[in-house]
């Protein structure tokens, strides 16, 4: 991802589809003196819902960054009774990692950290095993562990979130976290907890999916990035991805290949979110264009 | 597939594992002067089953075609407890076809069979409705219907199989046939009768798995062909294979990408299973090179 | 494709990059009361240009649809030196199929016509052969032989474009027609002769790709479909797509596999145009979503 | 990869095709009382040459690990004027890491040696630059740095290969190592060097393969794994894969997508030559099962 040169703002819109929507909102933007990067648009059909992100450079734009929300909230918003948000690309995402013992999604996201791919920082890691402290110290990132069971729980997630929120962290990524979180965790951060599950959902969904696919013989298996609901793996799928596989491949095997596919739909699904690209409506997500 | 000059027999095995089979059956080929075109074989670690395919050459090979089967039976296969059968390329195995209404599957097989692509006979298309009577026509193959309701199935069914009987089918293919068989029929074509299914299975089995899909947002889906079993959707897969889709495909185009994917992948089993390359065991397949 | 119920207006648009094209387009559309069905943009940074789609339903629009090229010209166009094209949903394109002697691409190509999901009329195929004169009359679509060498091509091109203009065709589908065509011929239907090169161009130009492919090992295949241009096998590529091979796969095996991806990317390209989702600059394609 | 638990053979042979190899080789196995663990083999019938890979169980194995390459070469290999490799599974390959500036490889392969995912040792990183001294800290792994340039390239590469020679090195990774090695460098390690090239070859070899994507506007990008011959980017591949992009994706973003494509054919490239699964011949490479 080319570091942008110029500051530039983004807009997540949904509202009810009506005519005149994108005449409007670029009409703004233009009158203004925004300059737009790039735009994409989606009309659900059946449920009658617009979507749309827009991004525009803000150099030269008429209205002060900090005003922008006032004022597209009062001029076009409620028009047209949209649900949306509004990011500028000086605003860094910061993002928790939470770890097991799997290594793999976790290398995959700190090479690309390490590599300057993404804009974003990564001030902690959060692991319920010591097992991955030595490669978040690889990397220079502060590890903590906190080691859950039934009973101290909620007291542990209350911890976790004391520590998110002082870091003022935007979102959590669950990069191979073989634990559930409560619904009470989940609320904190609604669309902002991305996990991977490994299988190509809703083929085996809850744990040991590379079993289950091992027993019924499929001859793909695969993986699935989503927003983390209360019901699990049930949440709004952000990517998808396959690999081959045949009655060659023993569960070892499927375990081996299916690795490669989880660390890639992971890191996708986290870029698309960095940029900005998901919106979630009826659990289901447009991924707009960039 | 280039037509074979010369005939072959193809032996396909299975067994508990053992040391020395494959030194054994390659054995009792050379040992007659046959000469082996391929081999290909499969240890199931986890059950302890051994899998094997080999394809020799007759010309020239001691035993008489008509004996072979007799030969190794005594010799070879009740040493090791085999389950196994020969096939010769000059028994063209002959295939029915069943339909409903869409013509996408039907085509797709027709236009190979027109192309000289397989090595098989089509005596018979059957339908359930008169939609694709003219379809079979076109290609000049003996078009029968026999519509179906809950009370005429059975009736209906045995006339079927009365004419498979008649017509010496030796494999039935299902494509895109949307009527559940009888136990009864499926048990006189064990591991015979090839149908597919529009999904990835196992998710979305039964009706309407692309509307499933849609409400499900899912980023990927596919098709998956396999024999039937008296269980709906869950027999042993032969192949799968899928295609991206996004937010932007209604039900509808969902439906038309996903009839690309149900035809190649129904036509590849139709082939695997042509070329004698699969074995079932344990409700799943082995697929063996060729 | 479902059926649209109502007429749309489908603008393609590119022009120099310049600030507020989607709000004036949007706003003309808008400001007469259209409603935008769909919008796609891009801009190509490195060369400043700007490409966009935008489908409008007819239905209530307050300019009459053959004034709407008049005003828009008029109105936006000229001021951003654009290059456009207006397309109605009530006027079908007409494809002339040219074919020599393989039938997989033309039967893919037929049965999705005979299957209604195409809005386009066939209101003819030439062939260079007679082989396929018998699948044409399958069909019920007139064929017509030319029949061609050295001597005679400009003549027989000659021919062929009288009866393409006899017939009102818009533009030319190759469907694996092995004979290169006069630049005089491509002049006259620039960017709307689709042709599918079996390889995934630019590797293996020329004839016998599959040939190519087995001397060199490589294990991937593939298909293009690009528009003709008058250097051989270097126009402006739609799609593409490959499949997997092995050391397994002989000469005949790759002709074998290449047959299904040609046909899928063959037909997948003429979809996009039928659409009107294609647009060439610079000997590249942009693909609108829809 | 499962760590085996008992020592096994494993050999390679090609030779000139032949009635009977298979029976020789497995008879010469079984009657010395090994278990055969997986057998493939391969006959090229346009060369007319035999492939074979077959591994054993030595557990119990009646001639003594350190004379089965005598006894096989005397008793069955000169008998088919056999060309054949004999691999213990006691003895681990020693792999050599060639780096220039880019990570994402190199994360890649040490991610997965962390892991345990290979039976591997690395003793060595060597780097033109020293820009990746630190990712090889990391992981505790010794970095030598030799610059090169016209001038001195056969000097560093002499002292290069002093080291490899006194590291045991079986075998060499290129993982986006920017520079040539000459003809005698590549000639002390046969079929040993592996290289990732950042295209579909034979597409774009040389240098700035996703700018030449770019320019000629195609539809998928892809990544190749080869072995290194002194002829540049021609050498036998491996393996091959690809990913689909779209005129939306500038030079950079072809950059970006294509190294998850590249680290991956990259990393199962060497897994297949650390299984022991390819052979060379004739420029090209058979990949056995396993």
């Amino acid at each position: 991802m080319p570091r942008r040169n110029k500051n530039s703002a983004t807009l997540l819109i949904h509202c009810p589809d009506a005519k005149g929507i994108v005449a409007q909102v670029t009409g703004f933007i233009n009158d203004n003196n925004g300059n737009i990067i790039t735009l994409d648009e989606h009309v659900d059909r059946l449920d009658k819902v617009f979507y749309m992100r827009v991004e525009w450079e803000l150099d030269g734009f008429l209205i002060p960054q900090e005003k922008i929300a006032d004022f597209f909230g009062t001029l076009i918003a409620t028009r047209y009774s949209m649900i949306w948000k509004i990011y500028f690309s000086d605003q860094r995402p910061r993002m928790a990692i939470f770890v097991s013992k799997l290594s793999h999604c976790l290398y995959d996201i700190l090479s690309r950290f390490h590599a300057g791919e993404w804009d974003v920082d990564i001030p902690l890691i959060i692991g319920n095993h010591r097992d991955l402290e030595q490669v978040a110290g690889q990397f220079g990132i502060p590890f903590h562990c906190f080691e859950k069971n039934d009973e101290n729980r909620l007291q542990q997630e209350a911890r976790e979130l004391d520590l998110l929120t002082q870091q003022q962290v935007s979102f959590v990524v669950l990069a191979r976290y073989m634990q559930i979180l409560s619904s009470g965790f989940i609320r904190k951060y609604p669309n902002e907890i991305i996990n991977i599950h490994h299988s190509f959902l809703p083929a085996f969904p809850g744990a040991k999916p590379y079993h289950s696919a091992y027993e019924r013989g499929v001859k793909i298996i695969g993986a699935t990035s989503h927003y983390v609901t209360s019901e699990l793996d049930a949440g709004p799928i952000i990517d998808q991805d396959i690999v081959r596989v045949s009655h060659r491949d023993s569960i070892d095997k499927l375990i081996m290949k299916g690795k490669d596919v989880e660390k890639l739909v992971l890191s996708r699904a986290i870029l698309m979110h960095l940029q900005r690209r998901t919106l979630v409506y009826n659990n289901r997500t447009v991924v707009f264009n960039q």
